[in-house]
């Protein structure tokens, strides 16, 4: 039932990974290949670091084709998404809790501890996006000024809180995802960030 | 039967990571690393991703000395490999060929689909230059100038082409390594490149 | 009987990490997943390449507490470090010499060659900090200036030699750490380099 969610999030994290790549002046193919790290990054490093494998782009090419069409559709409408920012904007923050959702059951899956999945439900969320500014030569942007691995860490706290108190399945999935997406949209509204710690 | 070709591309992606790890002035020990990871570099994401562990390089050393090899020759004879460029280009582009098909029959061998398999073999033959550039701290020059990528795709649509219409395994393999070869030997003499997208 | 000593080195590469981070102006979350990637990384690549999954953090939570202590100790102690720097090296240094000796016992626990291991061995002691340095958007130091991976190096030598002659487990697996750390320690003192080799 998250799939719709899951290809959404998957449009949205390859818009801007192409983004990127477009205005680093990369060639067709690079874009392309950063639309495809970006999207499918985080839930490879998930799968290799559990040892699911073949990883899950090989065997459900239903991502790549969504990639495809998302570097095709960065292409075409470059200088018109400017317009769209606010509309991709959503659709990555519900990427982010849908894919963040996504890992701690692959966590779970392997029957590693609450905190390892956590973790690695941030990972798949947000991991993507680390491999995309590495590839572009940029200090990764989510450890420097954004939200986004700690929404992810209080999706996953919200999981494990509800599986505690007794909560049914689908409240829990819904509420991760959601609790990842409120917390983002809030802290992007109200410009939070994490505090930046200074040396004498 | 490729194995020789398999050899002689381990070497020239040795020494093309061994002549930038010596422009970026690093120490023996760095020189040695970057010639490594652009030797082995594909191949080893291409085992973790499919599963294939432990990783190729492990198992059978002769790469190992290869690269070695590969990397006494740069630093003893670096002021005169300029002379060597085009043969060093010919082996490169050979090791390219081959990388691209072993990559394509791993993934068959884990029967994932043709179109992953092109991405694997992609993969094998592009990744370890992509790791070179990114440890040497440059954005990877594959998603920028190089018709290279493109190469390996082309290579990779041959194979299954081929395969569709019945030919026997032989012409598929070396069809697949000569038109990665090929296809980057004249985009290169007729400097094509794939188009950049610019923003307004 | 390493574990003290592991834990130590895991201590002081995060707080390697953090430090970095801090002088990158990260937020708190950057700090926290630079100190996790260069204590974790060496063993995290270690583990996804001979196929032990899930990778060790997963499954052993006590590096992830230590870590994260780690991180709260440089954040709140960061402008005094400096006057702790000795012992932060040294600690460094032992947890160099426990991380390659890991690495090694793992290399042979999948029952791949010494070669083999000794690389295996220097990736679990000197890889989190490449990522550390590629994170950061760094060459990585190892590659330009430190006598570090060479300890490595030495240590599985002096290992696969002990063996060879006959010594008993205890007296290898002492050794082997042994011989990193005092490599370390003196190249350090007499300020001794690999070569780095100029082209004309």
């Amino acid at each position: 039932m998250f799939e719709i969610f899951d290809m959404t999030g998957t449009f949205a994290f390859a818009v801007s990974g192409a983004l990127v790549a477009l205005n680093k002046r990369m060639d067709t193919f690079g874009i392309f290949i950063i639309a495809f790290v970006t999207a499918v990054g985080g839930g490879t490093l998930r799968d290799v670091l559990i040892g699911k494998t073949p990883v899950s782009w090989m065997t459900d090419l239903l991502n790549v084709y969504i990639i495809f069409g998302a570097t095709v559709f960065t292409i075409l409408f470059r200088n018109y998404l400017k317009y769209l920012s606010k509309s991709l904007f959503l659709f990555d923050t519900i990427g982010l809790g849908v894919f963040t959702l996504l890992g701690i059951k692959a966590g779970l899956s392997v029957e590693i501890s609450a905190v390892a999945c956590v973790g690695l439900g941030t990972m798949t969320g947000s991991f993507g996006g680390v491999i995309r500014d590495i590839l572009c030569n940029e200090i990764p942007v989510i450890f420097r000024k954004e939200v986004y691995a700690t929404a992810c860490i209080l999706g996953g706290v919200f999981y494990f809180v509800a599986q505690y108190l007794g909560a049914n399945t689908l409240v829990i999935d819904i509420g991760t995802a959601l609790t990842v997406i409120l917390v983002r949209l809030l802290a992007v509204k109200f410009r939070l960030q994490l505090p930046v710690v200074y040396k004498n």
